[in-house]
């Protein structure tokens, strides 16, 4: 295993301004797996209910992610639904039930403990730390953080933070972290905190990686017809950590590289609901994508 | 001359988080004739009033602009004034004067007939074709325009649209123009209507240029000092004019070209309130910054 994540599996109900889908497989664990499994052998850690669909578990399956660090708890999953406005950048939750996710205690299963990639996505920077303990000696770790968090467990993100290599935060995130609201000046002011490495996640936008080295700047791949945004950054995140993983050092340049497969990935998983669109593709189809990617970008 | 653009001059007054500027000399000629004199020769057409500072005429001067397109009417010089939101992407008019820009009838000197190269920055559609029937046999026509004329304007808003070459509008007014929310979907219908290329502005997101070839995306150049983003698009324009008309036959490969050098002049427009920045530097400054900028967006 080269990979591992841990974070949240939920059922979606999501509505966009054309289509609307209930109990949509969903959850930063599920999207960031499904999009590493294309680049490396990927375990993940989470947990669902009893009422988790079998289905959705074979899907799991097919992607060849490794299941042995999902948990089955009594009870129902964790269930999020969520409006997307008009433009599809600004989307209200409409409501969150934590179910099992409430009592969530990560452990990893000890053929994960000698892993050398960790992907700490989105849960609370207390079970992040939790999990980062069992590792025996990560090589390259990264995280991903929520408002939420740096509100109300300011202490245990800062921990975090300075054990991360890696911070992938949103942009407004970012800006909260840091208190500054240009996103560079934020992503420096972030990175003397700690990490080698912060991506600033801008959506549709792209991304801004920072560092030592200075900053570079990675653009989205335009999607025209987008289906369904949710899980787009922890895709993006699953690709960046499953593409580094496949690779040997995580240097700048190998980061660069992995960033670009990041967004790769989250453009096809934004053209459908939940991993639909991710289920349909292969290595040749991100391979193409990647190409035109590049052709489309170079300035 | 190579290339004319006409616009508005003005005098904005700017309050953004840090700062707050009385009076600075702006308007979209203003930005855009700058920014293009450091590819290319330039002439302006535009009016300002009997108060127009003679500081600022010798300012165009020692861009190199042409002025013999400068025309002065009695009255009052067209004002502006708006205030910047906390992170600078939101923008809040608080007032307009028209002023002399109310009778503004753009006549083109003799010697602009047979330029090749037009910017019609954002006037009304009606004064864009007054300018453009002017020239004899333009090779290469961009216009720009704002809300207000898709509002109000918008059968001679079309004509415009129909007959130039490149549509550079901002992201908002892309969706508008083609009512359309996905920016790629709207730009290719804008493509239906009638110019062989169409650049989206997004900003400190950079842009898009969608032709028949298929999608470009191109990065903002990431600035940290951002001190007044007003003109920015402006300058964004008046780059990528000034490096085609600079060049010769305007394919596909040297408008992804001009636009990078539109992205970098219009990053250092931004590190000053009006033209204080880039009456600063000088080609050279440009020349390491575009470097600095393929660097940063390879993939």
């Amino acid at each position: 295993m080269r990979l591992v994540v841990v974070g949240s599996i939920g059922l979606d109900t999501v509505q966009t301004p054309s289509a609307r889908r209930e109990e949509v497989l969903g959850g930063s664990v599920s999207y960031a797996c499904a999009a590493a499994s294309f680049f490396a052998k990927v375990g993940m850690v989470g947990v669902v209910g009893d009422d988790f669909p079998e289905a959705h578990r074979a899907l799991y399956r097919r992607f060849g992610i490794d299941l042995r660090g999902l948990q089955s708890a009594p009870g129902r999953t964790f269930r999020w639904s969520g409006v997307y406005e008009e433009d599809m950048n600004r989307r209200r939750t409409l409501a969150t039930e934590l179910n099992v996710f409430e009592s969530f205690e990560p452990a990893l299963p000890p053929a994960y403990r000698k892993c050398p990639f960790l992907l700490l996505g989105n849960i609370s920077p207390e079970l992040q730390l939790h999990v980062l303990g069992q590792l025996e000696a990560p090589e390259f770790v990264a995280a991903d953080t929520m408002d939420l968090w740096i509100r109300t467990a300011r202490a245990q993100l800062d921990a975090v933070i300075s054990r991360v290599n890696l911070l992938m935060v949103n942009e407004c995130e970012m800006r909260e972290l840091a208190g500054e609201s240009n996103v560079i000046r934020a992503a420096r002011a972030v990175l003397r905190a700690g990490p080698q490495y912060v991506v600033v996640k801008k959506g549709e936008h792209g991304a801004l990686l920072v560092s030592a080295a200075g900053v570079a700047v990675i653009p989205a791949f335009p999607v025209a017809d987008v289906q369904d945004p949710t899980g787009a950054g922890d895709a993006f995140a699953g690709g960046v950590m499953g593409a580094l993983a496949r690779g040997g050092t995580p240097t700048l340049d190998a980061i660069r590289g992995a960033i670009a497969c990041g967004t790769v990935v989250a453009s096809f998983a934004v053209e459908s609901f939940g991993l639909d669109r991710l289920a349909e593709i292969g290595s040749a189809e991100i391979e193409e994508r990647l190409a035109q990617f590049r052709s489309m970008v170079m300035v």
